[in-house]
C-alpha cells in the first residue's frame, strides 16, 4: 500500500501539474502561450498522461478514480501487477489520487504564481484548475461526461488485445483524442481527482480575485466520469 | 459473424463518436474547441481511427467499406486473422460498418446537444455530421475523393511490409496526413459509411435549424471513397 | 533497377500529392484548411514523408536524390537491402525521384483543381509546387538548403544506432523538425526533386494566373541540397 | 573523453540549431512561420532534442548539463553505457554541451541571417537566443525553472522502469509537455547550457539592432535547472 501511495500520488502530482500548467499557459494573462488554442490544450493534457504514466508505471499509473473504478467494475482481478484488487488497495488509488491531484495543482499554481496575481478574471483563474460548463445543463453535461470517461476507460481496458509497443503514448494519444472531439461542451474532466483536487485547491489558494469555485457543479465531474467509468467496465466484459 | 458485428459496429462508432465530434467541437458555437482549426480536426479525425482500432482489433478494424472493398481486391484470402474473405462476410462488415457510423454520430449529437439546440446555422449543422465540397463540381469532388480513398487503403495494404510496431498508431497518422493535405476541397470522406451512416442520422434526428441533408451530393463520398479502394486493392497487387 | 522504378516512383509521388496537397489546401482559396497556419504544414510535409516511406520500403525509401547522394557519400554499399551502390542504381534512383515527384504533384494539382482555377495569385500557386525564399538572397537562401538538408540526412545515416521501433515515424518527425525550425527563411525544399519536379508540373500544367516558375531560383533548392547531402555523408564517417 | 566531446557537441548543436530555430521562425519578421504560435514552438523544441538524441545517442545523449547533473545526484554509476561517472567526464559533458549550444545557435543564426539583419525588435532577436520571462520575478522565474527541469530530469530518470519502445520519442514529448505547460513564464530554459551558451553568441555575433544581452537575468536559467536536476536525482532513489 506504500507502493500504492508513493506512485499514484507522484504520477496524478506530475498529471496535474504538467494539466493545470497548460491551461493556465493558455488562459492566464501575459504567458508566452497565452491564446494558443484548443489544440495546444488537447496536446497538453494528452502528454500530462504520458508523463504521469511513466512516473507511476510500476502501480499501474491509474491516476484516475474512473479507471481504478473502470478496473474493478470489468471483474479484473489486480490492479496492477502484484496489486489485487481488494478493498484496501482501491481506498488507497482514491486517496493517493485525490491527494495527487491537489499537490498537482499547488505545484502548478507556484509556476504561474505571478501570472495568478496579475489575473483579473475570476473565470480564467477558476478555468485552469476546475471543469466547467460552456452551457450549464446538468442534465447534458452529465451525459457528456459519461461518454468521455466511457471512451477513456474501454480504450485502457481493451489496450491488452492490440501488440503495438506504444506503452505510454497509447493512453496519451486517446487523451488528445478526447479533448479534441469530446471536450468542447464541459471541458473533459473525465477524472473526479483531476477536478475536485484542484477545485479544492482554487478554494485553498490565496489567489487575488479568484471568486467562486462552482461547488454547484462539482458533483457533475465526479459522478459523470464514475458513471461512465463503471459501464465501460460492465461493457468491456462482453469483448474480452 | 457474430464477432464482426459486434466489433466493427463498436469500433465504428467509437471513430464517428470522436470523428463527428471534433467537428462539431471546431464548428459549432460555444464550444471551447471553436474555431480550433484544420489542424484540430485533422488531428481529432486521426485519433477517431487510432481509438477505433484498438476497439475493433479482433476484426482487422475496417471501420471501413473502402478497407473492405481495398482488402477483397487486392486478392487477400481474410479480412483478419481467421475471418475468410466470403460474401456473407463482406455484407457483414459493411452493415456493420454503416451500423456503427450511425450509433457514432448519434452520440456525437448527445455530447453536444445542447450546442446543436442553440446552432443556427444549418450549413455548420450539416458539416458536422457529413462532408460536403467547399466548390461543388461532382467529377472534380469525386476525382478528389478517389485520390484520397486510394491513398488510404494503398498504404493499408502496403504495412505488412514495414517491420514498425507502431500499431494503430500508423493508420492513424496516414489518416492525419490525408486531412491534412487532400482533404481541403470535400472534407475527405474516404469512408461511405462514414458520410452516409451520419446523413441518415442528420435527417433522422430532432435539430432545430437543420435544414437540408444534401442528398444531391451524397454520392459522390460513398462512390469515390469505393472506387478509389478498389484501384488501390488491385495496384497493390503489383507493389506485393 | 525495375524494383527501384517501381517503388521510388510510387513512394516519391505519394510524398508529393500530400506535400503539395498540404501546401494547395493551406494557400488556395475556398479550401477547408486555409490559412491553416504552418504548423499544419510542418506536419503535412512530415506525414506526407511518412506515407512515402511505407510504399517504397523495399527501395530504402529515398524519395529524395539528397538521400541517394548523401548515402552515396556516406561510403555504403547498398542504397537498401540488396541493392548495391554503383552507377546504374544510382541513375535509376535520381530518375525515378524526379518522375515520382512529377506524377505526385500532377495529382495534387488534380486534388484541387477547381481551387487552382479560381486562384488569382501568381505566387500562390507556384508556391504550392515550389519552394522559394521570404527575402531573396541566393548565398543566404543556398546556406539554409545546405544546414537544413545535413540535419536531414545526418539524422537518418545516424538512425541504425538506435534501438527505437518507429520505423517511418523518425525520419517523418525529423521532416517535421526542419519545417518547424529552418524553414522560415526558404521553404526547406531538402530535396532537388521535390522541387524541380513540380516546377516542371507548374511550367506544364494549363492553369489560369500561374504566372513564371522562377527558374532563376530554381538552382538553390537543387543545389544546395545536394550540397548538404554530401557534407553529411562525409561527417557521417567521423560517427559511425 | 574524445567520445563524449564528438557526440555531445554534435547532438547539442544540433538541438540548439533546431530550437534556436524554430524561435527565429516564429519570432523573426517575414518568416514562413512567422507568427506560428506556442504549439509549433512546444513541437520544435520536442523534435530538437528527438534529432539530437540521435546524434548523441552513444555517449547517451544528455545535451544538457541539468541531465548530466541528474544522473549524478541519482548515483548511478554510467552516463552511459560504457562511460563511468567520475570528475573527468562530467566536466566533458559539461564542456561539449556549452561548446555545442554555442556552435548550434550559431548555425540557427546563419540559417536566418536576413531575418536577422531585417529585424528592428531587440527582444525578438534576444528571445530567438535565450530565454527570459513574461514577469520578471527572480525568485518565482527560479521556482518555474526548478520544477520544469525536475519533470524533465525524474520523467528521464524513470523511463528504465517501462517497457516501451519509444527511444529518443519519449522524451521528445516531454520536452513538447514541458513547454506546453510549464513554459509560460519564463519560456522553459530546463537546461543552463540551452540558454547561457545562445546568449554568449548574441553578445559575440554582428547583429543589427540586437540590444542586450541581459545577463542580469542569465543566472536564473542555470541555477534554477541545476537546482531541479538534482532534487530529481535525489528523489528518483526513492522510486528506483
Amino acid at each position: 500500500m506504500g507502493t500504492i501511495f508513493l506512485y499514484e500520488i507522484a504520477g496524478t502530482a506530475m498529471l496535474m501539474l504538467l494539466g493545470v500548467g497548460v491551461v493556465a499557459n493558455v488562459v492566464l494573462g501575459k504567458t508566452k502561450g497565452n491564446g494558443g488554442g484548443w489544440l495546444l490544450i488537447s496536446f497538453g493534457w494528452g502528454l500530462a498522461v504520458f508523463a504521469g504514466v511513466y512516473v507511476a508505471y510500476k502501480t499501474g499509473a491509474h491516476l484516475n478514480p474512473a479507471v481504478t473504478f473502470g478496473i474493478l467494475s470489468s471483474g479484473a482481478s489486480e490492479y496492477a501487477e502484484g496489486i489485487p484488487v481488494n478493498f484496501a488497495n482501491t481506498v488507497a488509488y482514491l486517496a493517493a489520487e485525490l491527494i495527487g491531484a491537489m499537490i498537482g495543482a499547488f505545484l502548478a499554481w507556484a509556476v504561474y504564481k505571478k501570472h495568478y496575481d496579475e489575473e483579473k478574471d475570476a473565470g480564467n483563474i477558476l478555468g485552469t484548475f476546475s471543469t466547467g460548463p460552456e452551457i450549464r445543463s446538468y442534465g447534458w453535461n452529465f451525459v457528456t461526461e459519461v461518454v468521455a470517461t466511457f471512451v477513456l476507460v474501454i480504450v485502457i481496458l481493451l489496450f491488452g488485445g492490440t501488440p503495438d509497443k506504444l506503452g505510454p503514448l497509447a493512453v496519451a494519444l486517446i487523451v488528445v483524442a478526447i479533448g479534441a472531439s469530446l471536450g468542447g461542451p464541459t471541458g473533459y474532466a473525465i477524472n473526479p481527482a483531476r477536478d475536485l483536487g484542484p477545485r479544492i485547491m482554487h478554494a485553498l489558494l490565496p489567489i487575488p480575485n479568484k471568486g467562486s469555485s462552482d461547488w454547484a457543479y462539482s458533483w457533475v465531474p465526479v459522478f459523470g466520469p464514475l458513471v461512465g467509468a463503471v459501464l465501460a467496465g460492465l461493457v468491456s466484459q462482453a469483448f474480452i
